[in-house]
């Protein structure tokens, strides 16, 4: 079990409805320690990738691709959830369902910031059925610009996310696997 | 002048309706390598309080937070801006209206991550009226912590959010004071 597992097991707890609560350390209360140890290991696998910006989306993504940043030298981009009166017209947008929530949202870029040549890695804290994922992967193709790779804290591997990303030819380093997790229990099983 | 203020000058751009954008720094593309500089400026201003907590408020709030978090050795709490399915029904909430936005939004904090005791460090990115900052106070009051100091990258000191908070006692450390700007001009005034 690596570490960000272990603290799954430690802190997390299974809720009804394939909820994970990981609250008080990924994305609500914020162990920046761990987001470091985080940073560390996707700088490690995504090593001699060319990356030149990461791309999260608000909020719960922020703080991971910051602390994650600090280990690949580049800046953060975060896509917002909906048009901002400081935003300029010129935007990239994608339309996200989330999971979470229940409910749909406009995702937005500035093309400012985002364009042909940009290599980009994907950051977020959780990945289950991937329309975050599939929206920020849109934008960087509005964009002109590549994907270089996804890191993902917790991926929900009983939702197809994971395998439609894998699919479609991404590499996408989850650190942690759920494969299996039961609310009555409270047992998670990740992917060996 | 320091150097965010340099950076202002830099890539700032003033809007018409007092509107500063810094969103290829500070609140969209983000610069962690700043974010590092402003959490160093942090941690010498407030070197000797005790602070065991950082409190911010999501979106932009969280990656400085946490970059800032690094040097403090504490965790970061960000408030959210409406229910979320996730998090239970034991929460602090304050309503907050948005300069930017144009809008009313509850935010809300978990009781398990604030209670009394904690010495709660506010990090910001921007104060003007005071309203997000008024919400994450009366949070810390009802979880009965105590405010330690008010961090803010950017405060506009011809809006009166400032002399509220001052004129509360609260230790109020913005690293950029904006006394004047000019849309037409492009000009911007700092504090001295």
């Amino acid at each position: 079990m690596n570490f960000l597992e272990e603290r799954i097991i430690k802190d997390g707890v299974v809720k009804e409805g394939n909820i994970l609560k990981v609250d008080n350390f990924l994305n609500h209360q914020l162990d920046v320690g761990l987001f470091d140890q985080m940073g560390a290991e996707w700088a490690r696998r995504f090593e001699g990738v060319e990356i030149n910006k990461i791309l999260t989306i608000e909020a719960s993504g922020i703080g991971i691709a910051c602390i994650t940043a600090r280990h690949f030298g580049v800046p953060v981009i975060f896509a917002k959830k909906s048009q901002s009166v400081n935003l300029d017209g010129d935007l990239y947008s994608a339309e996200v369902e989330s999971f979470t929530h229940k409910n749909k949202n406009n995702v937005i870029v500035s093309k400012k910031f985002l364009g042909p040549g940009d290599k980009v890695l994907i950051i977020d804290d959780f990945l289950a059925n991937g329309c975050a994922l599939q929206g920020l992967i849109s934008i960087i193709n509005q964009a002109g610009a590549s994907v270089s790779g996804i890191g993902i804290a917790i991926e929900k591997g009983f939702q197809n996310g994971g395998t439609i990303i894998r699919n479609m030819g991404y590499r996408l380093e989850s650190l942690a696997i759920v494969d299996d997790m039961d609310a009555k229990t409270g047992k998670i099983t990740f992917r060996a």
